[in-house]
């Protein structure tokens, strides 16, 4: 155990997600429960440059696993990317006399921390914390299953007029150009048809199935967003083959980022905060902690990657079902 | 009490909003305690012109109290408004040996059983249906509160993600050009601005607020979708002024029009239906059941009209919070 | 107008109940407006006697319209029933300089102002917080809605399960002697019965339905709490005559009281509490604001009484559907 | 790929659990695209004895993925216990030409499998279905998910109670002698003290900390169900030091065994039900299909246990936070 750790700092980047706040508290906790104080600084990167903190307790922590978003609030920082930025954040862990520090955030976050690690030697922990489920490392981010959980509750409710007037929807939802939520959702709602960018833009057998479609029913089409994709793309696609369909168009949007934060979320939250510290007492650095296969796992943050995790069984379920 | 009427017919016509299939089981009921058989005609006047009907059970519906949408679908017939239509649809009812009529929609819905009356001499009775709250002779529509429900909880849901990136974020919600939604609903999340047809589309005011707001914090808009309204509008304004203000907007689209009704809603739906069966045997025709000051009211059609509910004690509100 | 107004003390006193944080927020900001400062005292009449206040801010509270339960805490209080404590409580006043005091709760907190009111002069206002809508000169009590709104909900799950196994369920909801929330989740959730102190403790009719009942189906009991009725006793009725029915109970319980407020409770609180401050500066004094016929409406603290409300239209839709 | 399958029958049997309904339209769905048609017995073991089953078709089932509960009932079966009722159930099977069983339910399900193949040759697969997540081959079973987000949403309300009455709150949750839903809502909702059967009885500690409890908050005890626990004993013991505490209890109950599935559980139902019909095809038979580390994972029936999965990091998880 790593007993030269008295003050640990921590921090929320990039967008806020679901499961940040348990993730602030079980950091916490585990930190008191071994003596350790804990720092948060506020707005992400921004914070540590202008040595903006407050000191965080886990009895105030306690009662907002269940908030959405992060209490710390979180930013992107264009200062931090310059060696200025750093050297102003560094002076503030010294001043701070901060001994190690908790990131949670998404990939560019971990970079930041790289960049860091070369004029700062303190160890820092990374907990991946994104909606889009799109790093290496882990089977889950914290709020993507927050995220999934929103959008198929608000797809059932779009199913509810689609079906009272046997209606083409589409209904667009998040990943920037990840299709995780995507093909996700589309399952777990019975979509008629699901596109994402990793499957193409292939749109002759979906158009093929809007031509033909039971007007006896609703047709549900869920896309990802995406630069070569989306609603809109989708939408004058179909016209072109069947001007006269009755279509509408629905895009979820940032309601898929806050809410209160699943059980998944809360859970994983809660264990990725308590093993972020205990990392930093056996002497770990410069890792982040994520599942793998319902272990926890640590990966170097120089190999943790943007990815998209539609593996062989995905690939299959969207080719049986999305199609 | 009307002995003559042995048999029903009930439809859904117009948009679909949650209520209605509570306003189906309360008729079906009421009519078989009476000794009466009620048929449900399908996808609105099409199901009349078509002769598609189906039997309806109190039993079966009873457990749909909870479903959104009407399960007897709905439509707009551009064939009802023709003679030729209406025509057809009395054929429907003769061969059918329909006694009475109950329909469940807008002001539209009720516009066509004004013509059909001059053909028809079966009692009609209308019950309101649509989320937007625009008619006349009610003071609350089925699934106006579903809607705004569902608003909420999605403009809760972004006040997590605006508080944590101290962002704008413009929200817009239904109502086509009334903004009973916009009003109600931002009221109750605690806007900043609340932006709707009926207040003008007066900028300046807001512009001076978003211009100095208070960058520690989330500054939210609701605005109603119009016209001379509508998120666009707001957000190309404010950036005209503080171009590089950091600015989401969410449309909540079609989900408000879904998902299991509310309390109110199904409330609503069960002291309608009642009503509109007992209103029947009491030799009532062509009236639409509203409630008006929490009492049944009956309305004659050809006073029904679309109105706005934007009364004097809402202007204050929207002056005191969202301006 | 009334100018000598300066500071108004608010609290919240009785069973916390969902709406509260909306009205205080309303109180706040409709003061502030008119240039009023506004005081929060703790824990209801205990923070009276001991000067437990905290200084109240629109800005601050804006966010919390969504939130259940009441910021300023609430309690019972035994000390405030006697003239000591009530004097105490007026010293409070006297030395913060308190002009005016608004209390949120129930019949019990109206009649502690009254009693107060014989030893201080300053204008009081009450609005009416409970969810059991058991008070006299309002159709709604703050957080009534949001507990039927929980209440079905919930049974809408419990319909899942009782369908599944074609079992006989018993759900007990809350409302102490009152069947208010009972007929109303009843009647909104389809039961088979609906049984409330008001019907009497007629059994029979119920007995036979089980005994006879479609074990091919869900049979689903709503029952209200209450001395004379409630769930074990309904249990041991039926299996009297019925020894081998698969039935289950469930009690909801405390889940009704909290959670985020319903739209209509959101908006309740609000109408309530900015009326609260325009009556002050109207010079009104020991009255209740409360919504009648959908009108904003004072009753004289005096005038106040514990009541239910089920009214004849109740009734009837109890006969009709419940029994 | 088996080529000699046709006819498929599927039933789902013991307690019902959500994301029955997303197994049973993946099975279909699945068994479709390769030529083969699918019968549902309705009431598990019941259904097969007594021949009551109907067809299912995927175009009906996708609309039902988000239905809490299983379409085609469930029951406990005595009659299929005995040598008996297994040789009726037998003649169904051959009667109607099936070729291979799919059984979603818990450990007794997989048993009662065991005990028929001893007189049935044909494929049987089993598919992991219960709430309580008691069963080993698999990290998750259907339902435990819902069941804890249903939980954690309604402990967040007896929050805002508990939290404005600074009162001490019992919540029970389900799990027969099982504390695994127990620790995960426990951790999820910052609970002050978890207490569940695998951990012992030792109040000591607890009533340690609610003696000394900070009066000025809530104090919140999640515990779970079972012969040497529950909610009364805990009241109990706490009173016998404490006797002025003010202490409620809540219990759950069944409202965790319905409701609409989260989306863990869907997805679990989507991967289950289309494996089950792969391994069919890949002449797999009398083994349970399951998620071990994320992979789908076959365990031989006669291997299947009963378990609890409270392993060693979850065990140092209620001890940093539960205790």
């Amino acid at each position: 155990m790593d007993s030269t750790i008295k003050h640990i700092g921590v921090f929320t980047s990039g967008g806020d997600s679901p499961g940040m706040n348990a993730a602030l508290y079980a950091i916490t906790k585990t930190a008191e429960v071994n003596g350790i104080n804990v720092s948060g600084f506020r707005k992400g990167y921004e914070g540590l440059i202008d040595g903006d903190l407050v000191q965080l307790k886990s009895h105030e922590l306690q009662k907002l696993t269940q908030k959405g978003g992060t209490i710390l609030k979180t930013a992107r920082s264009k200062r931090f990317l310059e060696l200025e930025g750093r050297k102003k954040a560094l002076q503030t862990l010294n001043v701070n006399k901060i001994d190690a520090l908790i990131a949670i955030g998404g990939d560019g976050t971990f970079k930041g921390l790289l960049a860091f690690s070369e004029i700062c030697d303190i160890p820092f922990i990374g907990i991946p914390g994104t909606i889009d489920n799109d790093i290496s490392g882990t089977d889950y981010t914290l709020g993507f299953d927050s995220a999934v959980n929103t959008a198929i509750e608000n797809i059932d409710k779009i199913r509810d007029t689609a079906e009272s007037h046997n209606r083409v929807f589409i209904v667009e939802v998040m990943g920037r150009d990840s299709g995780y939520i995507g093909i996700h959702s589309g399952l777990m709602v019975g979509a008629d048809a699901i596109l994402i960018p990793e499957s193409g833009t292939d749109f002759i057998n979906l158009l093929g199935k809007v031509k033909n479609y039971d007007s006896e029913d609703a047709f549900l089409i869920v896309v990802s967003e995406g630069d070569e994709i989306g609603a809109e793309l989708v939408s004058s696609k179909i016209k072109e083959v069947n001007p006269n369909v009755d279509l509408r168009i629905t895009k979820l949007g940032h309601i898929q980022r806050g809410g209160n934060p699943s059980a998944l979320d809360r859970m994983l939250g809660i264990r990725l905060g308590v093993e972020a510290v205990k990392s930093l007492l056996q002497s770990k650095k410069n890792v982040m902690i994520g599942i793998l296969n319902n272990q926890l796992h640590l990966t170097p943050f120089n190999e943790v990657v943007k990815q998209h995790q539609v593996n062989k069984e995905l690939h299959e379920l969207l080719e049986l079902f999305g199609t």
